[in-house]
This record gives structure tokens, C-alpha cells and sequence, in this order.
């Protein structure tokens, strides 16, 4: 599928809001994922306010791009869903996918911003929100109207293919 | 977009080979998944041979429906790519969640078979295929053309979404 294989990371965004139905089809997507056990291990924290994207984008050295974008969602694991924080990063990171598929679909770019395990990142968010324990936010994804050449690399490799 | 808000998991399946084309469709999807430092921490066991879906089938309590599959995936880790487990199962996971997307695009049932941390089903598969130390069997896929009603829930909770 087209947005399966030609999305790419986009770190530069166009300062035009998105629309309400643009992120409700977005967070929409990401509860469509599959869970261990349909536990649905997931919980999202939303925000366009320009200010607390700008102070979010201070959450990793990798973040700067943040406070470019029109839409930050912290992914975030509900420990009260399931207490294995291995399968809550795999069911979120599902969830994950499929916003950023999403939101390709809407010709809107998306960048992952790794958080978990990283202690610092992980406290900065927690403290930033005032999360409750179960409550642990894994990562972020910055979300935007692209402004920038969007040119996804071909990564397949057939040695990571084994037939048996 | 369609296949990601109809998918879901799929445990019966029509005893019909899927075409080559497809199964390089679902392969080509999940490299195409973003990953931390783009280390692409994946590798990748393929088969169709019956025999080996209905031995593998034990490998989980869970897993009994691999035996009706025509296709199985085994997702792993790769340590050598990215020695974190934590960024590997997030990067896999998302590769996974492509997989099954492009699958359900193709019209092509799948079902997710959980592994890791399950010690006891990372050993069955790491011995099954006599895997080298650095390829860490993280979960399996199952793949067929559906025998089912698919009946895709809708999971949206807004309880589940804060706006900042």
C-alpha cells in the first residue's frame, strides 16, 4: 500500500493547523492496533499549543523538530492494562504505526521521537504531565503538513529474509 | 484508511498458498517500518511448509491456529543491528503492525502470536531454528486467506485521550 511504502520521516512542517478530523482520524487509527490479550495498553496525550511544543522539544536531543510541529502525541503505556511494559511498548508501538499511516494517508508527516527506556526522557515527560504511576510515556510523535521533499529509501534487505 | 480500521485477527484460514507476490508484498511493508537510529533491528523467518507451521504451533499455548495457516513469519530481533531489546521490540513491532496492514490490504487474514518475554517460547523457536546469539525470536504472525466473517471492533475510547 502506497502509504505503507512511501512514508518517510518528515522533520520540517508547515505552520498551518491541522484539522480537527485530520487528528481525530489519526487517534482513531492508533486504537485500531492489536494488543496482547486486547488489553489496549495505551493512552495518548494530545496538544497543539505552540508554547508546550516548544518546551517538549527539550524531552530528547533528538526532539528539536517539535517545536516546528503543529501536533505532538506522547504515547504513552497504561501499566493498569497490562503490567508488562514488553508488551505495552509492543502494542503502543502497533498503535504508533498506524498513525503514522495514517496521517500519510492524509498527506500529513510524522516523526517518532524515541523516549523509552531512556530514564531522562521518560521522567521529563512524567513530571512535564504529572502522570500518575501507570501511566508511563514511552514516546513521542511530532505530526505536521510536510514542507520538505518527501523521499522514502527502498530498506529492503533479502539477508534479513530466512525461507525454511 | 480502510485496512487499518477493518483489520482484525484472523484465526481461520482457507487451505490456499498465498501467491509469491504477496508474501514479498508483506515482506517489502515491514521493512519499510521507521526505527530508532534507523538500525532496522529485524530479521525475518518465512515459511509455508505445513509441517513446520503445525510443529511451530506449539511453540505457544496460544498459538494452535498457526496450524491452519499458510504462512508464518517469525519476527526477530536483531541484537548486532541494535543491542537494546527495548528499541528492537518497538522497531519489530511496528514492522509487524506494516505487515499486517499490507496483508489486509491484499485481503489476506493474520493473526499475531505473542512470544517475548515468554522465556519459554523465545527458547522453543531459538532451538527450533538453531538461531545464532544475536537473533532473538521476539513473536510470530500467522497468514491465510481468511475462513471467517471478519468483524473488526471499534476500540476508540476517549477516556483514553487527553487533550494539553
Amino acid at each position: 500500500m502506497n502509504s505503507i511504502y512511501n512514508r518517510c520521516s518528515v522533520r520540517k512542517f508547515k505552520q498551518k493547523s491541522l484539522e480537527k478530523s485530520e487528528i481525530s482520524q489519526i487517534l482513531k487509527a492508533a486504537f485500531c492496533a492489536p494488543s496482547a490479550r486486547n488489553a489496549q495498553p495505551w493512552y495518548f496525550i494530545v496538544t497543539e499549543d505552540k508554547e508546550k511544543l516548544k518546551e517538549l522539544s527539550d524531552f530528547s536531543p533528538y526532539a528539536k523538530l517539535l517545536a516546528d510541529a503543529t501536533l505532538g502525541i506522547v504515547v504513552c503505556a497504561d501499566t493498569d492494562c497490562n503490567p508488562s511494559l514488553d508488551y505495552c511498548q509492543q502494542d503502543c508501538a502497533a498503535a504508533t504505526q498506524n498513525m503514522l499511516i495514517e496521517a500519510k494517508e492524509l498527506n500529513i508527516g510524522s516523526c517518532w521521537l524515541g523516549g523509552y527506556p531512556n530514564e531522562d526522557r521518560v521522567q521529563m515527560l512524567k513530571t512535564y504531565f504529572k502522570l500518575p504511576e501507570n501511566i508511563v510515556p514511552l514516546w513521542m510523535v511530532a505530526f505536521g503538513y510536510p514542507d520538505q521533499e518527501e523521499e522514502p529509501k527502498d530498506k529492503y534487505k533479502e539477508s534479513k529474509v530466512r525461507y525454511e
